[in-house]
C-alpha cells in the first residue's frame, strides 16, 4: 500500500472547548503526509515524533517529510509496540531522546499510532521541561474516537493500570481515516467496542445506528468510518468539556473499564487488547446495572450481541473472585476501600454508584461461567 | 531536644493567588506538632508523608500524631537523603507505598522535609491517578523560602536538573520556624542563597535587611528569621501569582540557577548543595550583568561580600569551558541552542537575555580562576 492513498480532505472538525487548552479535532483522508495540516502549530525549531516499531514503517516517513515543512529539525523516537512496554523504562526513551538532542521546552512532540503511544507520549510532554506542546495523531480506531481526545495521558504501575499520569490536553488531534485500513482485524475490533461504548452511555441512536453499520463498519467503509469517529468524538468533547479533570460526570466514559482493568491487570498487559476487556467488561457492567434493577434483561441481551457480533469476548476470565474484587478495589474511581462502577441508569445516560458485593460476585460468576 | 519546641503561634500568612489553585503559606512556630494545623485539608481516609532518613527521626513522629487527629491511616515513606537520590527509581518507592496501601486518588501527601523531598513529593501527587492533594512542609531554610512555594516539582535526569516533573500547586505550605534549629550549618548557609536572591532581582531594600541582618540570621534569631521568610515568601508568591508555568517573569526567580544547575550537574548531584551553587552562580550571574554593562563593579563587589559572609563558595568549580557551555544550553530557558541568562538590568530588577558568548567565557574564566 503506497502513502497517501488519497487527496487530503478534512471531512470533520470537531472542537474540545477548554478554555485556553481549547484544540480542535480535525477527522479526514489523506492528512498524515500533507504539510498543510501541521500549518498554525506552536513555532519550535524541533519535532520529535514518537511512534512504534508497528506503525513507523507504515507512516513514519510521510509523517516526516510533512513535518520537514514547519520545522528545522525533525526527530524520532521508535518504541516497541504493545501495552506490556507502557512502562517507565520506556518512557524514559523519550527523556534521553529529548535532552540527548537538546531538545528546548519549545519542542513539539507528535504522537504517532495507538493509544499506548498517545498515552506515553502526552505523559512525556506533560513531564519534560514541566511541559511541551505535543500534538495526538491516532493511526487505531480506538485512539481515534477516545484515548487521542481529552487530555488523559499515564504509564502503566505492575500494581495498575495508568496509575502514574497527568491530564494535559493536546494542541492538535489529526485522525487520519486512511490509517485504519492497515489495522489488523483484532485491533479494529478493539477499537469498536469504545464506539459502541458511547451509545448505551449517551446516545442509543447512535447505538442503533451501530447496530444497522455494523457490515459496513467491519468492511472499513469510508462512510462509515466517518461517522462512527465524528459521533464518538463529538460525544467525547461534550462530557470532557463539562468535566476535564474527571470530578464527576467524566467518569462515565469508563463505561466497562472497571472490570476490563482487572482482566487486562489480571493477565497481565497485552494477553488482552485494552479494548476487548472494555468490551467483555461493558456486558459486566451491563449485568451489573440489570442487577440493580436499573435496565432490563433485553437491554443486556442486546449489548452482549452486538459486543460479540463485533468480534469482542464477552466471556470473561475465570481469575477467582477474590482476584477480581481486589484488583478492581484498585480502580481510580475507589474511595476508602469502596469499589464504585460506571452503571446504566438507563439506555443511554450513565452514572457512577457502587455495588453491593454479593452483587458484584454474582456479575463475576455469570459472566466468568 | 524535644518537641514541639514552642506553643503553636501563626506569625505571618502569605497567600498565593492562582484562582481556584490559591493556596496560603503558614509561617511561625510550634505548627508542625499541633493538630490545629492541619485542620480544613482536603477531607480523605489516608494520609501519606513522604520524608527522608535525616528528617524523620527528629519530626515524622509529631507530624503523625498531629495529622492522626484528621485522617483513619497515616502512612510514612521515608526517602534516603540526598539531592542524588531525586531520580525515578525513588520516585517510584513513593507510587509503591501508595498503590500497596490501596490509597484512592483522595489520599493527601504530606512533603515533611527540603527541596529534595518537596520535588519528589509534589512530582508523585501531580502524577499519582493523575492528580491528588499535597501539602509541603518545608524543613529547610532554603524550602521554606523558595522551593515549597510555587508549585514547581520535578526529579532530575542523568543529562539535566529538574528536567522531568509539572507545575503542581500544593494545597498548602506550613513553614515551622522551629524546624531551622536543627539544620546543618552548611544547609542553613544554602537556605541564605536564597533570601539573598530576592533582593538583586526585586527588592534593594530588603537585601539592606539582609546584610544588616547577616549576624542575626547565622545565630539563627527567631525573629530574623521570621522575617526572612516572610518577605521572601511574599516576593515569590507576587511573581509566581503573575506567572504560574513561566512563561515570562517567573523565570527571574532563576537568577544564579543557570551557572549553578552547571555546577551542580557538572560536579555530580550532592557534590555542592543546590544553595550553594546558586550562591556562587548569583556572583557570576552579577559579573555577566556587569560585563553586558547593567550594573557597576561595586554592585558586585556588594552582592560577592554578602554571599561569602553567609558563608557560601564565590569561586566557581574549573569545569572546562567547553563543558560549561554544554551544562548551560541544556537549561531550560535555552532556545534553539541560544543560552538564556536571568540579569540583573539594575539593582532590584530582573530580566533574561541571551549574552554573547565570548563575555560568558569570561566570566567563567574570571568566577574559576
Amino acid at each position: 500500500m503506497t502513502f497517501p492513498p488519497s487527496p487530503s480532505a478534512v471531512l470533520a472538525q470537531v472542537r474540545i472547548a477548554l478554555d485556553e487548552r481549547s484544540y480542535p479535532i480535525a477527522i479526514g483522508h489523506g492528512l498524515l503526509g500533507d504539510p498543510t495540516t501541521w500549518a498554525g502549530l506552536p513555532a519550535a525549531s524541533t519535532a520529535l515524533v514518537v511512534t512504534n516499531d508497528t506503525v513507523a514503517p507504515l507512516y513514519l516517513a510521510p509523517l516526516r517529510a510533512a513535518l520537514g515543512h514547519h520545522y528545522r529539525r525533525v526527530l524520532e523516537v521508535v518504541l516497541p509496540d504493545g501495552e506490556q512496554h507502557k512502562d517507565w523504562a520506556t518512557l524514559n526513551r523519550i527523556f534521553d531522546a529529548l535532552l540527548g538532542a537538546g531538545c528546548d521546552r519549545k519542542t513539539v512532540l507528535f504522537a504517532l499510532g495507538g493509544g499506548v503511544v498517545g498515552d506515553m507520549t502526552g505523559f512525556a510532554a506533560a513531564c519534560y521541561m514541566r511541559g511541551v506542546p505535543f500534538v495526538q495523531v491516532p493511526t487505531t480506531l480506538l485512539a481515534q474516537v477516545d484515548s487521542s481526545v481529552g487530555g488523559k495521558t499515564a504509564i502503566n504501575h505492575p500494581l495498575g493500570k495508568n496509575m502514574v499520569g497527568a491530564f494535559y490536553q493536546p494542541a492538535r488531534v489529526v485522525c487520519d481515516l486512511d490509517t485504519l485500513r492497515t489495522l489488523p482485524p483484532r485491533e479494529f475490533a478493539a477499537g469498536l467496542a469504545e464506539v459502541i461504548k458511547y451509545g448505551p452511555i449517551a446516545d442509543m441512536a447512535f447505538l442503533d445506528w451501530i447496530e444497522a453499520q455494523l457490515p459496513s463498519l467491519l468492511a472499513r467503509d469510508a462512510q462509515a468510518l466517518a461517522h462512527a469517529v465524528r459521533r464518538s468524538c463529538e460525544i467525547k468533547a461534550l462530557v470532557v468539556g463539562q468535566d476535564e479533570r474527571e470530578s464527576g460526570l467524566r467518569a462515565i466514559l469508563n463505561f466497562g473499564h472497571t472490570f476490563g482493568h482487572a482482566i487486562e491487570a489480571g493477565l497481565g498487559y497485552g494477553a488482552w487488547l485494552h479494548g476487548e476487556a472494555v468490551g467483555c467488561g461493558m456486558v459486566m457492567g451491563a449485568e451489573l446495572s440489570h442487577g440493580l434493577g436499573l435496565v432490563d434483561a433485553a437491554f443486556v441481551a442486546r449489548l452482549r450481541r452486538l459486543v460479540e457480533a463485533a468480534g469482542l469476548p464477552v466471556r470473561a476470565p475465570d481469575l477467582g473472585a477474590e482476584r477480581w474484587l481486589a484488583l478492581m478495589r484498585l480502580d481510580k474511581k475507589s474511595e476508602a476501600g469502596d469499589i464504585r462502577f460506571v452503571v446504566i441508569e438507563s439506555p443511554g445516560r450513565a452514572g457512577v454508584r457502587p455495588a453491593p458485593e454479593p452483587l458484584v460476585r454474582e456479575v463475576i460468576a455469570r459472566c466468568c461461567a
